[in-house]
């Protein structure tokens, strides 16, 4: 079972690295970007075969590992 | 109009950060993740209103700077 998750900065925390991208996408002449936030996915491959189940794991993986969840948020979907 | 860029490493290129992730997730206790792919998100606001519009600009901007297409593979959202 496969398993893809987002995560992200939260809402009013800055992204320096987003703003980066911003600015340099401005600078190589693609205007009308307003705004740019970056983060990280992760795929995983998981053996479990009950969907409810691997979802639950994955969000304890996002809750230990994989996200700080002070300042980002993460989202978990299961294909 | 707000866009979503996925872009992975190629099948076939190695993914030391994601291999990590398999590790540490194994030290922590999870088992059955048999692999992990890492890569990076980029949520864009646009001001462009055409669907089709946006979804080629925003293909112009993998191929010039999100991406390395030599080593990493995009995929484009738009919603």
């Amino acid at each position: 079972m496969k398993a893809r998750v987002h995560v992200m900065l939260k809402n009013g925390v800055l992204d320096p690295q987003g703003e980066a991208v911003r600015h340099a996408l401005g600078t190589l002449g693609f205007e009308g970007v307003e705004a740019v936030r970056q983060g990280k996915v992760i795929e995983l491959d998981l053996a479990e075969t009950d969907k409810a189940k691997a979802e639950a794991s994955v969000a304890k993986m996002c809750e230990k590992l994989l996200a700080n969840t002070v300042i980002e948020s993460y989202s978990v979907e299961i294909a």
